[in-house]
């Protein structure tokens, strides 16, 4: 396994609340695994001090890095930054770096106290640049502070991307179960999964117009036991499948 | 607010490795809103028993109940049931009612010891019927336990609801900013939230086209005082509208 772990934080009631469908986990969690970042956690928090300072010193002490998303616009429920400072003990103000950045989308009188709240940044973070809106995202220590809308989210992601740490690609294979139920091989799977420990193994149910589809999907970091694994499981859909018709 | 609250535990590698979106979050975030329940915390995690078990011992003694979904099927990856059972520390073992209910789908001769998994429930448990494949769910003390597929999740949600105690429904209206920015209205909106204490007041950004579409949107159990937020609100928009072109 990679020692590169993440955790993501998504802060907001719209969330909670299900008025907001969430669009960013999906996306963050296929970039990390892309990149060989393990993604071992996710969280989603409403926007209270304490339940994200909380969260915040929770994940950030227990993986390598902490993605957060929401709460760093320019309105009173816009709390992030502000817990993010409370979490490390540090100090929040004004950033002349980021008021910087924030007067190539407005003019001067327009920065009201309200959209210089976009412009707080903890002390000692680095900032990650917004090409959509300017308002900055930022990277304290270990934790990755990006916008809830998902399309500035992105354009963070994409940049503070460089800075981290990356481990070895996890590789997939997947293997359809041609229309066997789970219950038919789900015994020799678990034999398979038994001998090749390096390699992870899920069994996937989909439902489909007409009946189940079940998927097989070997993940692992080591190629020849990847494939030893996927010829393993491979023979058994095959031998299972010219014993009984596909139903 | 509501002293009825509640946490998913969506349960599964593949929503982390993101080759599978969660679509259970956003479902039953609008489903518990619209009974009575308070979202107040999602959680995910991979397919490892101590966080499993950690996290359900966590949540269910933290909110009145603890949504689980996933890791209920027949194969070795599937150990939210043998997790719920630790958690509780209770046996788990076989249940004939849960056989019974299979054996509407299966003939006795198809439950082979990985489809008699699914069968096993932790003793104490009452049972959530499955009408698409069978193979039930289980609520313990306040953990429901669900599928992860998403329609057997939604039937399953539909079975235990009337089991459950609700409280007052969150009514909410939403106040289109009329093309106003964030930050020409948000010094206006933290006064209005201070001053309406019972209300819930957020500002929801949105790219569309040609833009920002903002709304603001109001939550809160007292129809009176939300109306009251909302005059205020609705006062504010307008205001800031006819001193400038809503850019």
């Amino acid at each position: 396994m990679s020692e590169v772990t993440a955790a993501i934080l998504v802060i907001g009631d719209e969330i909670l609340s299900g008025r907001t469908k969430d669009k960013n986990i999906g996306y963050i969690a296929e970039y990390l695994t892309n990149s060989g970042i393990d993604l071992r956690e996710v969280r989603v928090v409403p926007d209270v001090e304490e339940e994200i300072v909380g969260a915040i010193n929770a994940l950030r002490q227990r993986y390598t890095y902490l993605f957060t998303t929401g709460g760093i616009g320019p309105t009173h429920d816009d709390i992030t930054a502000d817990c993010v400072a409370k979490a490390f003990g540090v100090p929040i103000d004004i950033d002349e770096r980021a008021v910087t950045v924030m007067l190539e989308r407005y003019k001067r009188e327009e920065l009201n106290e309200a959209r210089l709240r976009m412009a707080r940044i903890p002390a000692g973070a680095d900032l990650i640049d917004n090409p959509i809106s300017k308002a900055p995202g930022f990277m304290l220590g270990n934790v990755i502070v990006m916008a809830g809308v998902p399309n500035i989210m992105q354009a963070m992601l994409d940049n503070v991307a460089p800075r981290l740490k990356t481990g070895a690609r996890v590789l997939a294979r997947t293997v359809d179960a041609a229309g066997l139920g789970e219950g038919i091989y789900a015994a020799g799977l678990g034999a398979i999964a038994a001998e090749h420990t390096s390699v992870s193994i899920g069994s996937y149910p989909a439902f489909q117009s007409g009946g189940f589809r079940n998927q097989i999907v070997l993940r692992g970091r080591d190629e020849a036991a990847l494939e030893a694994a996927e010829k393993a499981v491979i023979g058994l859909v095959q031998g299972l499948s010219s014993d009984r018709a596909p139903v």
